[in-house]
Parts: structure tokens; sequence; C-alpha cells
């Protein structure tokens, strides 16, 4: 697949095989997450890479839905450090799940809603928090959920102005 | 290239040369950006495309580093909608620049420092907000900046944590 192919093909899904993730493969999916750029390169992200199914549940409870998290065979917490924001946690979480994406593993951002709950798991320092919750594993087959009736994406032109916003008639966003 | 590799070697730039880019090329972007997952599939993003030299230089009078925007042959004005997170927006935005870099074009996420500014730039509704500018422009052959003596990339290990997070002497991150 080319990039682009990547890219446009990748969902986020949370239905994971038992399969484990080749360290090799995860070495890659982790490396695309330091290489995203960041705000004046401050490299403001760190990564917790969870293996132990104890640990996983223990943060599974921390979100509202993340009761998929012990699925997957590998979980990373993306760490934002003091004054870390989160868009430049959404480009390396982004750079991830598109790099496993190519290697046919498939992944789903998960809140935490409860952030000193999923903290104090990792044992976070103070001021650093999880940005997100990055589930990682190849995709179930089937799936064992249905496939959800929910929103579809807009159409590109509903996404796009030129020069300057114009005021649509949009499809509901809520 | 693979996709991972387009990721690995993607740098953020910020010289172009005044080659336009293609439509198709654009269109390809665009699309990128708007298949990029979002929280709860809200989809709170959107794109203003900016072409015209004087847009682009009114824009790059509301960041405080931003002078470089004029010389992308295309900016990308990356909108976050009400209640839209940055995170998602950085979801979006690194899309856009990976499948961009894919085909040879490159970018430099760019803050608006006097959001006001840019939001009556380019008119956006209430509550609407520009979370980043991309510029997007094939690379200046040769570069007319010297590469700057700035930090360097922490090594992987520095990045990432197994199962807990470990207290560790880091390199100091700015």
């Amino acid at each position: 697949m080319t990039a682009y192919d990547v890219i446009r093909t990748k969902r986020d899904t949370r239905a994971y095989a038992e399969r484990p993730i080749p360290e090799e493969t995860l070495r890659r999916i982790l490396q695309a997450g330091r290489m995203a750029g960041s705000s004046k390169n401050t490299q403001p992200v760190r990564f917790v890479v969870l293996r132990d199914q104890a640990r996983k549940q223990e943060l599974a409870a921390c979100g509202d839905f993340a009761a998929h998290l012990p699925a997957a065979p590998v979980v990373v917490a993306v760490v934002l450090m003091p004054d870390g924001g989160a868009f430049d946690a959404g480009r390396a979480a982004q750079n991830m799940m598109v790099a496993a994406w190519a290697e046919g593993i498939t992944s789903c951002p998960t809140s935490m809603h409860r952030p000193e709950c999923a903290a104090a798991a990792l044992g976070l320092p103070p001021q650093h928090r999880v940005a997100i919750m990055l589930p990682f594993g190849y995709p179930a087959d089937p799936d064992p959920r249905p496939p959800r009736p929910g929103r579809q994406r807009l159409p590109l032109e509903q996404y796009v102005h030129e020069d300057r916003w114009k005021v649509r008639d949009e499809v509901a966003n809520g």
C-alpha cells in the first residue's frame, strides 16, 4: 500500500486478535511516534508500553469506554510532559497508528476520563498526564462487534472552504 | 517509499519552491485530513485552503513565526469547531503532512499567536478557532535557511518506558 492508501483506509477499531505484535514491528510504531515533529521541537511526548494484563485492566477502569484495552496485546500510553500540548500528542499518535496500520495492525485512541486514575496507575511524575491510550493489535477476524449505525464521514466538500470560511448548511455534526 | 519511510523521513521545513501543487495532489492531502479519526466521530476539524497572496500575508501577521506562510503555494488553515479538541486537529494535520510528504511536498505547522486575528482574517463563525496553519510546498532547492543548531531528537530509549514510568536522568528538554 502507498502511504496515502494506508492513511485513507485506516479505521479506529476496538477488537483485536490474540496474535502478538513482533518486537521489531512495535519498535517501528514507537519510532513513528518519536519522529513526529513538535512545537519548537520541545518533544513533549513520551510513551509507556503496556503488556501486563493486570496493568491494562487497571487502566481500563480509568476510562468510560476503555473496556477493550486488555484485549489488545500491546497498549501504548501517550504521556504529555508539563507544558506539552494535545496537538503534538495527536501528531505522534497518528504517526504511530498509521505506521501500525501499514503492517496490518489496528488501533483506537481511548480517552482516560479519570486522568488522575491513569496517572497513578502509570506512576507519572507531577504535571505529567495521559493524552490518550492507544491499544494495538491485529484485527479480530471476524470482528465480534457489529458495525455501528453511527455517523458516517461528511463529504470532503463539507470539510473544505476555499480562501475564506463560507457559511453553509451543513449536515448536523453533533 | 513505504508508509513507515515517509513517516520516518518527514521533517517540518519552512522554505518552499514556487512550483505549484497539482489540484489532484492537494485533494489527496485534504482527503488524508478528512480520513483521520476523531473523538466519538464528531469530525470537529475543517480546512480553509488559501492560495491568495494577500490573504496569506494577512495571516502571516497573526503569528510570531509565520513569515514563511506567503512563500508556500498553498496554506491550509486547520479550523476547530466549537468543542473540538487539539488532539483531533493534530491527527488530521499529521495525516495531511504525511500524505503530502509521500508526494515530495514539505510543510510546517505554524501557530497563530493572535487567534482572534486569524479568525477575523478567515471569517470564522463564533467559537471556531484556528488550531494550526499548514503551509505546503515543494522544498526550496537549495534550502535558503542554514540548518539550525537547535535540539536534536532524543533517542528512542528516552521516549519509551516499559510497563510503568521510570524516573531517569533525561537530556534537558527545554
